[in-house]
């Protein structure tokens, strides 16, 4: 398990190596560091940007103790100056960063660093580990949210998620993408979500009839949903309605389908319910969704009220890594860009601007040096100077949330469905261009 | 972040509402849950199951204080009655696990626990999310191993790895897998594994002249690996092979590819290095690596000496989940099975033998019931007794690992690549189908 403590060597390598090389040739010089998506899948319209304001939290926190320089030493590689520098190590840097929950595009900075170059370096794959995760997370729940429309989505995903921390923050970053509850009990707790959870198979396999664990579930928690398909979803729910026909007094609010053809066993379901008289009974589906089978349930107006999803958010199953970059922008002043095999990237500290339509929905944006006067409002904020954390820098989650909704509702409709989009203009200002073409001349010599 | 702490809240809403309803009506009986695999993808002849005995050592540790019943009131499910027997709660049950690093097959339990009903039950997702993730990283980090035959393989993960618990425990189950070192120095450190790494581009990019920056790593860092790609990998080999024909005293050790035509750029650069005297240098390769990359470099013959791979084993990308089940077979006594459509269980306690042919290679797997005599080694041990560790359950983790190489080594020629396999026979004992024909027609009344 991992802990706050056990984030200073929570490093690679070479980053590390790198700041030993910085620190023995003095090079202190501020260094920018910018972090972005390269490419997108063609199944993701926007990354739903999360993670990179709450970075800034933990890397406030950040030192070294003797106990963590100790066991640098064992790796001989270290000098005693060095570890010197590292145990006096605090960030000392300015982090700006788009809102949790931005929708952005391909090359568009999420984040920048400005700092010595040692100390933005170390933090190399710990912000890009953290911001990975809730970004990758959310940008799959969001298609999800998209194909479910107006009905709610559980996150059923803890037991599918790479470990504890990815079950842990995943939450948050599903509440940004518009997910209605989880299952997981301290995440919910945590990050305010509703957690929901009924029963397991094996609670009516635990019984000799399953009616009988249905009777047990209805009494303790009135209004429980029932898990009806552990045998034969159609019998077990002509039981349950024969059972509730005689206990006017027994509520269940919703059964749950959790195998089988769920379009055809909701439509029979419902219409047992509904020739029984229990209408209100809703049914919510689960087991294998994904947002294709969840817009393909509803085209095929299957009577499904709500949808518990795991796997496919849990492991983003079909982009479960997006190809997030951190690159060093400018050094000591001079712009600086890679320029190998089909990697270039923009020089230079950089802005996005989204530009609105009359009717507040995005139609352009425009990735800008820093300081370019650009119409549109401008993504990145400061949330950190000086390696403090600015108070006014850090949004409640309830209300991120809200203004996450919102982002994503101004986007144009076509980004919204699960659909590949025709695309949205990114448009790069001519100063960036200039700057690009022209660090490029520099190094290509 | 996750501690040890938080765990006894890592758990799905249900299992908590399962496990009061057990309280409530006062089934205390024993049952027996199954962790296993249900199917795999074509893409998988096995699964490494990793995770499953140490998760013992986090189940013992469990247990709830005020502070976790404090939380949950504020769910307002909870009797008073119930959240005191959770106070109490300290698991007392047996569990017996395969060893780490296990290959195994569709259906193969890895885990069962045996413990009064709701004891087990409130571990499901914990135990679920604990060993998926191993196995996953596990199992996809074999096949680069299978892939690159002798050539060392390093884990470049972290950045895509989802979260810091995935990062750092999954390089214990690339440990496991064959993997030859990480870039992560806390993973590193912990589990024991050779800790690599030396620059990134952005070190080349902070100088003027990337020649200035190998200087100063080959002096820092005698026998270095220099990432020759920020550029023009041709030139910056060029340029560096006569750097060190003027200066015999500097020692490089490799040089690292990151882009570009792999292939090519590692036959342009070798030809350089030969040509000028320098065939003991070595060259590295990485970027965007996965099995079938790093099988077809070496297939043409590609003279690259070693890879590091990051994001196709941090999230498995092609499978970064697996279909991997708890699932009850036993309550007081009596077998237990699920029979929804596809997905029938075997009910009952359970082994599983692996029957060697006289080359030690393994020919074929017997699931039985738990007391069935039968021919080959049984893979299930116990590991926990009564809620306690049995003191000689758990390896060194070296150890772990040669045993593991060895299981890895004594499957059969066909399953150790990375193509599809024609398959590997699992029987099911004659009991053990008796068994669930028999409880499928009690329950299918």
């Amino acid at each position: 398990m991992i802990s706050q403590e056990d984030l200073p060597l929570m490093v690679d390598l070479y980053e590390l190596a790198m700041a030993q090389a910085y620190w023995a040739e003095g090079m202190q010089e501020s260094a920018v560091f910018s972090l972005f998506f390269r490419e997108l899948p063609e199944h993701r319209n926007f990354v739903l940007a999360c993670g990179q304001q709450r970075i800034a939290e933990v890397v406030e926190k950040l030192s070294f103790t003797d106990r963590h320089l100790e066991r640098l030493r064992e790796l001989d590689r270290f000098r005693p100056g060095f570890l010197d520098w590292l145990k006096a190590f605090r960030f000392s840097g300015a982090i700006r960063a788009v809102d949790e929950g931005t929708p952005l595009f391909p090359q568009e900075p999420l984040l920048e660093i400005r700092a010595p170059i040692a100390e933005a370096q170390i933090l190399e794959s710990l912000v890009m580990n953290y911001v990975h995760l809730e970004s990758v997370l959310a940008s799959k729940a969001v298609r999800i949210k998209f194909a479910a429309g107006d009905c709610p989505v559980v996150d059923f995903g803890m037991r599918r998620m790479h470990g504890l921390d990815a079950a842990h923050r995943g939450v948050r970053a599903y509440r940004l993408a518009g997910l209605s509850g989880t299952s997981n009990v301290l995440a919910g707790l945590d990050f305010g979500m509703q957690v929901n959870g009924t029963m397991a198979h094996s609670f009516v396999q635990a019984y000799a009839d399953e009616i009988e664990a249905f009777k047990v579930y209805a009494r303790l928690y009135p209004g429980t949903t029932l898990l009806v398909d552990t045998y034969d979803s159609r019998r077990a729910v002509k039981r349950m309605v024969n059972w509730l026909q005689r206990e006017p007094d027994v509520s269940v609010g919703a059964i749950r389908l959790d195998s089988g053809d769920l379009a055809e066993e909701a439509r029979d379901c419902r219409a047992i319910l509904d020739d029984a008289g229990f209408k209100d009974i809703k049914i919510m589906a689960s087991g294998g969704l994904d947002e294709y089978r969840i817009a393909s349930l509803r085209e095929n107006g299957a009577p499904i009220d709500g949808f518990g999803v795991g796997t496919a958010i849990g492991a983003a199953n079909d982009a479960p890594a997006l190809d997030l970059a951190y690159k060093l922008t400018e050094y000591a002043g001079e712009p600086k860009m890679k320029s190998s095999s089909g990697k270039k990237s923009w020089p230079g500290e950089k802005q996005v601007f989204r530009q609105y339509d009359d009717h507040g929905i995005a139609k352009r944006d425009v990735i800008a040096g820093l300081y370019e006067p650009m119409g549109g409002i401008p993504l990145l904020k400061t949330v950190m100077e000086d390696g403090k954390l600015l108070p006014a820098a850090l949004t409640p989650l309830d209300e991120e949330v809200a203004n996450a909704q919102r982002r994503i509702q101004s986007l144009p409709p076509g980004l919204r469905t699960i659909k590949p989009s025709s695309g949205y203009e990114v448009e790069i200002s001519d100063y960036l261009q200039n700057l690009q073409a022209e660090t490029f001349r520099k190094v290509a010599v």
